[in-house]
């Protein structure tokens, strides 16, 4: 604990709950060491304020001690305005890296990847290799774990680990001892196909290459495990009906969240307005058969919940990389028959479930329950719910195929989207074979 | 390409798609250099059908080449009766570390540690250090660039990294150059608890120590990756009413998929049928006013995707450590206000489309749309949506927290389970408003 009584555990601890100024004011009383320590574990948008808080002499010194690829993301974070003051306070040679790295997307390849890695030449000896490896400093490159292998155009020949060096003879030559078959990817392969190749090949470190060959930087793997959970954020929010949030939901202000959460409610609560018209239709039936009505949020729910598993385990599939665009009959195949078993099962429950309330009602509350001819109901229940399990479930399971092949998110065929698509067809669905089964009983 | 015409892209690409047999045979034909390859991005589960359907001969040879925390989770991947036999096939000293670690959970830090690591006693120069972990075979340790510094009693004192020991000055003492402050986990402690860790320590490896600080392993960041990817797959099935997969979509069999999904949806078909009792007690308000029942989709559904939305961004904030426990009071006050925002600007949209539907039936069909008092119904309309759109987002919010604190999974707080729960009380808050808002007019 330092002097001033506040520690870094203690300001670490409390941090979320802490405004702005309450945040640079504990920060300015940890010790140096304690202050860096936690500056390293806050994110992108949280040292951004920090900085943009503090005195206007501190703001370099800040920001110098991030690596390029790290001072990129905390400038991205920052309003368009204020990017240039900041960029302003790098040295030279970084801003120019800083600057290259801002030109990518933040969710390519190139947005991810430092611009400093350890070089080597194929003509040096392992011995020569090792001597300036162990001269580099921390913020000349990211590691020295592995070394790139060059020629003199910056193409990429072959990747050497430390490792491999200090196990090989001195006199050796880098090409000799350097891996050739090596993975890359290109600076606008997207964020998610790095982060499968990483999980993939259980990597450390990526070298990232231009479409010639030549080499850029490296993406190592401490990033890769802050894109896999952003990436999982994004999409679980999306599935869950909301526009991703982009920040922690407690630092979300009221205006934004209603903001990324009306569009989606506003859009369904329209779509459902269709299921409005739909029953229109039926009110006749209603009015004579008051009972069709009862059953309309179980047969209707069966539909959308149905849908809303089918979309979030092919959605998901999809993320990970074990369902591709081309596999879309084998998962209809799937799901069809899990459709008609989940349908089938629910079904029986649901007809057991009519027979028990019809006992409920008549032998202890002594009430009319579902009428005389509650078991062509309790068969009508049935059917349509078989009929709203298959067709949620198939539509649950094609409609991130058609996001997809439309060049949308799969992750936008979000449950609430599905439940309501399903509610609505469910609505007509339920009233056919309300007509077919109960003409000449209630109908 | 190797003779036999099949390379490794070529049988890893169409992997998915194979069946055991299948694999089995593509993976003889590869090159050993290219079998090697493709075993080592397998998962567990593969890797396990693969040596099961192996002639026994080579069985062994391929357990052997993983190391004992890889050999560990495909023996684990096995049925009970299977293990005994797969352990037989490991040497000696390796039988021990993986029955030692098989004792732990599977998502424990324990489960999860590779026991082969580097060590160094604190009173060795760095010179000896460096020619030690010069000798030091890939199959012995895990990593060399991190080495753990232990006294005879196999506490861990401190570490230093490859990097500090080659710019270290040659006779120097470990002890001097090590780093104290390390951050350390128990053997028990949770891979969620773990992977929140590497991400905001950018770590690279962890040491695990038992209670008295003896350290019995290191967890490295490479199978992070794997576990922030599995434990945002097994959230998002959870929120998606889904029983976990514990395996890829495509893999799990028909009846597997049935058992996994039909759980939820009959748990929710039973609680789904109280909305039916709820409606049978309104069962006179629909017959004297049929058009009530064609708005339940409309009202019910906000609620619920309000709910779901909720639901998830709450369950993910847990699962991202963003929000806790104790925060409960806080998340409630955001919910409150955005709930009544939401459901004011929904209950907007929908009286605007109520009059915008009864324009449409009256002036375009010529029907009697909503009837003479489709105002009332508008404003009823109106008030039940901002009324169940607040409680959707209330529960929703809240029974993360609950399901917490009743010591469960958070994500088991389902969207569908949200929607359930909400549609059930729409139907109630539903009928009650219109009870008031229609009195003398439609009831």
């Amino acid at each position: 604990m330092s002097e001033s009584g506040l520690s870094y555990a203690e300001l670490h601890e409390a941090w979320p709950a802490l405004s702005a100024g309450e945040r640079v004011e504990g920060f300015s009383l940890l010790s140096r060491a304690a202050a860096e320590e936690l500056f390293d574990t806050l994110d992108a948008r949280d040292q951004l304020e920090l900085i943009l808080n503090m005195p206007s002499s501190e703001r370099r010194l800040w920001l110098r001690l991030l690596a390029p690829d790290d001072a990129a993301d905390v400038i991205q974070a920052a309003d368009e305005e204020q990017r240039g003051p900041l960029l302003e306070l790098l040295d030279e040679p970084t801003r120019k890296e800083v600057s290259a790295l801002l030109a990518y997307a933040e969710d390519a390849a190139g947005g991810l990847m430092n611009p400093r890695f350890a070089r080597l030449r194929p003509d040096m000896t392992v011995d020569a290799a090792i001597s300036y490896l162990r001269r580099q400093r921390a913020e000349q490159v990211e590691t020295i774990y592995y070394a790139y292998v060059l020629d003199n155009q910056q193409h990429l020949l072959g990747v050497v680990s430390l490792r491999d060096l200090v196990t090989a003879p001195s006199d050796r030559l880098v090409r000799d001892v350097m891996r050739t078959a090596t993975v890359t990817v290109r600076e606008q392969t997207d964020q998610e196909v790095v982060s499968h190749l990483f999980a993939e090949h259980d990597l450390v470190a990526v070298p990232v290459v231009d479409e010639e060959g030549r080499m850029k930087g490296i993406v190592t793997v401490d990033d890769i495990v802050d894109v896999v959970r952003e990436e999982a954020t994004e999409d679980m929010q999306k599935i869950g009906g909301t526009a991703a949030l982009d920040a922690p939901y407690l630092q979300v202000n009221l205006a934004e969240m209603l903001k990324k959460r009306v569009g989606w409610l506003a859009a369904l609560l329209v779509g459902e307005s269709l299921a409005v018209t739909a029953m229109e239709r039926y009110q006749g039936a209603i009015a004579q058969a008051a009972v069709l009505a009862s059953f309309m949020p179980l047969i209707i729910s069966s539909g959308g919940n149905s849908g809303s598993q089918a979309a979030t385990l092919v959605v998901r599939a999809m993320a990970l990389g074990e369902v591709r665009l081309r596999d879309w009959f084998r998962v209809i195949r799937r799901e069809v028959a899990t459709g008609l078993g989940l349908g089938s099962m629910l079904g029986v429950i649901a007809f057991g479930l009519t027979l028990v309330w019809q006992l409920f009602f008549t032998r202890v509350l002594h009430q009319p329950g579902f009428g005389e001819h509650y078991l062509f109901v309790g068969v009508c229940v049935a059917c349509s719910i078989l009929a709203v399990a298959l067709w949620g479930t198939f539509a649950g399971s094609m409609l991130p195929f058609v996001m997809r092949a439309a060049g949308f998110d799969p992750a936008s065929a979000s449950a609430p989207l599905i439940a309501t698509l399903v509610d609505v067809t469910g609505v007509v669905i339920y009233f056919s074979i309300a007509g077919i089964i109960l003409r000449g009983t209630l109908l």
